[in-house]
């Protein structure tokens, strides 16, 4: 957004390097002035102290691989020598430890091997292709939304289905009015115009996080009510399967997710055959009715008298717009994918809008007349669709194959959801506003984070609403013309800066009769469900809001800054300061150059044993001034320590702490946090010994000094902690 | 056991240096030659190298103590500064983080401030105060015992509770042959005599532990079964708490466990009181009972006809012994105990075990005959004792005094496994064959781990149980008569081995009883519940076994050897080998002399920022040779990150890897043991930087790349991993 410009270039193009975003020019500064800062420490070092005693590019003419200690052939062969640098292959993945390595072999099964971060796909699409790939979402929406309208109206009575059809007529210039409006939309933002950039770039961050908010519960619901809706056409023809809705919706969002996780690539070929079949099927119906209505002379049968138990207001009519008008829910799609078209992108893409849009308001009013002729209800054991396609095709194969049609394109339609939702994150953990492990795409190139976390949300969705479309769609509508208002607002204030009168007069109508049904369906629907969006978008925005925060002052604390000019050069050993003196050097953790670290070394001993031994010796072997530390419990064993370190040779200062209560890791953070405070410059190296045991269940049999020191030690500025491990030999 | 002689000197004595063992002789031997071997790495340093630049005594009269990053002040003032050594205070205890100090606030207020190891209390009883101390739990017996032994002859119908007259006697005739062989017992172990050490030390490590396991499972069923036995006392008197059994016995558990962890002292007049009143309550009810029924000629009233459910064989006979044989649980108590009598302790000790059984024999004896006598039968609603009570005295404050005490006596008996669980598990710790943290005494100089594991266990089979003491004496008798006749057979081949006929004949026929009341339980009572512990005895020896395994292998792979005599002192910092040379020194982790480390530092590094530029200068400021490794996800940002190190000066050596599946954390480690591989005899050290963040919920924020990598390297040998902190500043 602000300030994000030269993020904003980067467009809609997914990358696995999103994860190491480049320095900034004033941070490429700073690098050079702080490497002239540190050649004055390098220099006067003899060049074989420099030398590595092991060749790093593992270089295979050298030694052959040797079994390691446990077991396993040298890994040499993980890595490819290539000029200049290793590339590691696929083994290299595998963790090291056992369980690991049995969890990389499930999940290989499961979902593939690994795919190279060169496999990633910049596959431009034709508008043949492009139609069903990125009109399931759409189209399918016909499958639930005239019955969501339906439904409504019918509590007030069966006398009130009459409506429908000006009620259709009002979502045909809805349809048209957002078709157009995004037409624009695509022609403005030829590399990929998502409701949370155009709103973001026009409306700034709060809108656009408040779009995002939006859009990211569209895209869960989408997944909820496709799901739903398309375990309904399967129970609406095999009604034995009613009991089993919630199961079999889970199960089909567990399905999506293993399919996305293994990388289900939006190949136009899987999409094309279900889509393409649902709109044949439908047109089929559709032919078959009206010609059987021509043959009625266009009469209306009447419907089933239903009683009603609300009164035909102004309200209710609103909520049946405003149901019906998740018709067009995904008509967003093509505008998000426009980078995806073949060249001229925003032409073909608005040609492609432009057919899409047709076809919706043909099926969708082909459906609303159909159902007013045939004098078909809504009930909750059958979809509207299902009952219209029984009346019309009473026997033949056809009614078992559009509702087959039915499910598939809405199984697609959720598909779409597992493609865009992780997208979204990614785009927005780049800009700071999401947690950055939805920038990491997995060993199958997708982003696995954000797909387990769509698919848990719509789970949990699908358990808490009992598989119930209706019940949904009041939360549906919210979220999907949010972001629609938010969009075309955004483009009304980018014509405004262009000062393009005609356009913005176009995406003013789009956004104001957007608005219009966001309100209705916000305020009418509010107890129905509504409100868990009107409180759950402001709250994610808080968050959204919150983490961005986090990630600034992170960015900014670890931004490069020059060293300050007159940056001290002292000796690498400095001679002890003198009690009492003011500390040199600046605040901890400052410290860029090598110059300015000044180590104590300080070693916690409990016994002296050879792991203790050991550490001992690694901190003697570093050269710098070394502190032993003993802990004793009581007087005696304290001076039976400081008896054994005699023996020993007393080959390193020893401190000894008499802790009469009997706590270690307190007592020892605490004289740590004590030396910190009286040379605030230094850097306390604690070096500990670490027994590692072989075996889980051995674990509790040791007291963990290690892990619970280091947890001590964490928020003490300027420790650092190194363990030396000691293996048993189990 | 075998080989723990000069461990089993220290014989009772509980310390807190027993988490610290001393250095055997040996060892010591080798901690002079390694520090002769230190003497010629360290020959040759300049002094002031070693100079310390803090004062590591803290000295008051330096600086005064300055607030830290977080506010606090640095807390020199925690620490007492002595001749030669710091002593840690009170607030040194406490916890630096935030949530660590509500905590020692919340403890503190819950158990008191901590006890200095000082006040170690080697307390001294007179017999008139050891009587009630070590007798709660004896005494306290006969409110469940008789009752079980007459509960399992019910079952054969109210004819056959006349049986419990001459059971009564084989009972009394059991007692008095198991208190003899504990007096010998005592006679013979003036340190002390539990079974675990009798057996261990004559039958060996196996019986020495199944002794251990069945006194295990005596202490949690003691608590278990006294505390049911004291709610039911309870629930005799005040029916409308019957529903309340099972969270009255779990809280009474907690409120034990609470005062214990808190240090409730074993001291005399605590117990005086409840267990004289017991005594004296239920000898007055045994003179009123007498003199009335003296009044009926001693006549015995027909009990109420109860139908049989069984047939009356020598099973139930065996049965109905076996379960009124927990009466005289127990009474191992005084020769646990006997280091805690004044002097001389054996006598003492003796003369209070004779007083103990015959108060038990007459007050065992005087229940059973006033049964017999006023023809009172168990009921599942009111215990025996009771009934019988509510009979004798049916007006007057007597009732509610003998309740009052009974439940009293019962707490008190409960808590005698309190003392007596967490110190077995010491003394098994000490050995090897329990988790070295029940050596660990808390601030409050209990034994807080084993307090807890009890708690936890008793309550545990309280909720299994319902609570119901009935159900729980089958898997008592088996567990305490495991350990009288394990501790008696030990002390048969004491006596064989030194020759002592008519001790060994008194020993072996306590043995012998003990065996068959054993056999009886476990057998007869199999299937009512024994089988728990006749699974659970086995299952414990293998469980300390396996920690016994384990301990050994840990001490023999961390004794300390004396370096082999041809040690290389190679200069500490080698020439690289020629490729394909052998590598120079030993295994890996044999390093226990500065000379023998040969190191190589690795820095990881994902991003140029302060992070990593402060852990390169760390890295480069110990003057070792030092490799950076960068990981990329694809080729072109290993090119732009190889052109930032470019600019930033080359000063150390880079290794770029690609891994084109995009993870970081297993090729990284794979390439580290293959840097391992090529030269074994390398420590190397690898340097991660560590973003530190201040709220817990920023942590998912974070991709936790030093703890993965941390996981990863802890199975590879010779790899010690350093985690360079920086601290956000928020």
């Amino acid at each position: 957004m602000a300030g994000r410009d030269a993020e904003g270039e980067r467009g809609t193009v997914v990358t696995p390097s999103a994860e190491f975003p480049p320095l900034d020019a004033d941070e490429m500064r700073a690098l050079r002035r702080i490497g002239a800062a540190w050649r004055a420490a390098r220099r006067g070092r003899r060049p074989e102290a420099d030398a590595l005693p092991v060749d790093p590019t593992l270089h295979p003419a050298g030694r052959r691989p040797v079994p390691t200690r446990y077991g396993r052939l040298a890994p040499i062969s993980m890595f490819r020598v290539e000029p200049g640098e290793l590339v590691a292959t696929e083994p290299a993945n595998v963790p090291g430890t056992r369980g690991g390595r049995v969890l990389t072999r499930i999940r290989r099964v499961l979902f593939g091997p690994p795919l190279s971060s060169a496999a990633v796909l910049y596959e431009r699409m034709r508008k043949l292709v492009a139609l069903p790939v990125l009109s399931s979402d759409l189209l399918s929406s016909v499958a639930y939304g005239p019955e969501a309208m339906l439904a409504v109206l019918l509590l007030a009575g069966s006398g009130a289905l009459g409506l429908s059809l000006p009620l259709a007529a009002g979502l045909v210039l809805l349809m048209v009015a957002v078709g157009v409006s995004y037409r624009q939309t695509i022609r403005a933002y030829p590399h990929g115009a998502g409701s949370y950039i155009v709103a973001g770039d026009n409306l700034g961050a709060g809108p656009g996080l408040t779009a995002a908010a939006g859009l990211m519960l569209d895209y869960v619901l989408t997944v909820a009510v496709s799901v739903s809706a398309g375990v309904k056409a399967v129970t609406s023809a095999v009604p034995e399967l009613n009991a089993w809705t919630v199961p079999l919706g889970v199960a089909v969002v567990g399905l999506l997710l293993a399919g996305n996780l293994r990388g289900v690539r939006t190949a136009g070929n899987l999409f094309v055959l279900p889509t393409y079949a649902f709109v044949v099927a439908l047109l089929a119906l559709l032919a078959v009715g009206y010609a059987r209505a021509a043959g009625r002379g266009f009469v209306p049968e009447p419907p089933p008298p239903v009683p009603a138990v609300e009164g035909l207001g102004l309200l209710l009519v609103l909520r049946a717009f405003a149901s019906g008008a998740v018709s067009m829910t995904g008509i967003e799609a093509v505008s998000n994918a426009v980078p995806a078209f073949r060249p001229p992108e925003w032409r073909n893409a608005r040609t492609t809008l432009t057919w899409m849009v047709a076809m919706l308001v043909t099926l969708f009013v082909g459906i609303v007349g159909l159902v007013h002729l045939t004098g078909v209800v809504p009930t909750p054991e059958e979809s509207l669709l299902s009952n219209l396609a029984r009346e019309t095709f009473p026997s033949g194969p056809w009614y078992g194959l559009l509702q087959a049609a039915t499910a598939l394109i809405l199984l697609l339609a959720a598909n779409t959801a597992f493609n865009d939702f992780p997208r979204l994150l990614f785009f927005m953990a780049r800009n700071g506003h999401a947690p950055r492990r939805f920038l990491h795409m997995g060993d199958r190139l997708a982003f696995s984070n954000g797909l387990v976390a769509l698919a848990a949300s719509a789970a949990l969705i699908l358990v808490a609403f009992r598989g119930n479309t209706e019940s949904l769609i009041p939360l549906y509508a919210v979220g999907v013309f949010l972001a629609f208002t938010l969009s075309q607002a955004g483009m009304v204030v980018h014509w405004r800066r262009r000062r393009e009168r005609r356009r913005l007069a176009v995406n003013a109508a789009g956004a104001t009769m957007s608005g219009l049904v966001l309100l209705t369906a916000a305020v009418g629907k509010f107890t129905e469900g509504a409100w868990v969006v009107v409180v759950a978008v402001p709250l994610l925005v808080l968050l959204f809001r919150a983490i961005h925060r986090h990630y600034r002052i992170l960015h900014r604390s670890l931004a490069l800054h020059p060293p300050p000019p007159g940056a001290p050069a002292p000796p690498m050993v400095p001679a002890p300061a003198p009690p009492g003196a003011a500390p040199p050097g600046g605040p901890p953790e400052e410290e860029e150059l090598p110059q300015q670290v000044r180590h104590l070394i300080v070693v916690p001993v409990a016994r002296l044993n050879r792991a203790s031994l050991r550490a001992l010796a690694y901190a003697a072997s570093l050269g710098q001034p070394t502190l032993a530390v003993h802990i004793a419990p009581e007087e005696p064993e304290a001076d039976r320590f400081r008896d054994q370190w005699r023996e020993w040779g007393d080959h390193l200062r020893l401190e000894t702490i008499v802790s009469p209560y009997r706590a270690i890791i307190g007592p020892l953070a605490h004289y740590l946090e004590a030396l910190h405070a009286s040379r605030a410059d230094l850097v306390l190296t604690v070096i500990v010994p670490e027994v590692v045991v072989g075996r889980r269940w051995h674990r509790p049999l040791h007291s963990r000094t290690e892990q619970r020191l280091r947890a001590a030690l964490r928020p003490l500025p300027g420790v650092v902690v190194t363990s030396v491990p000691i293996h048993l030999a189990e």
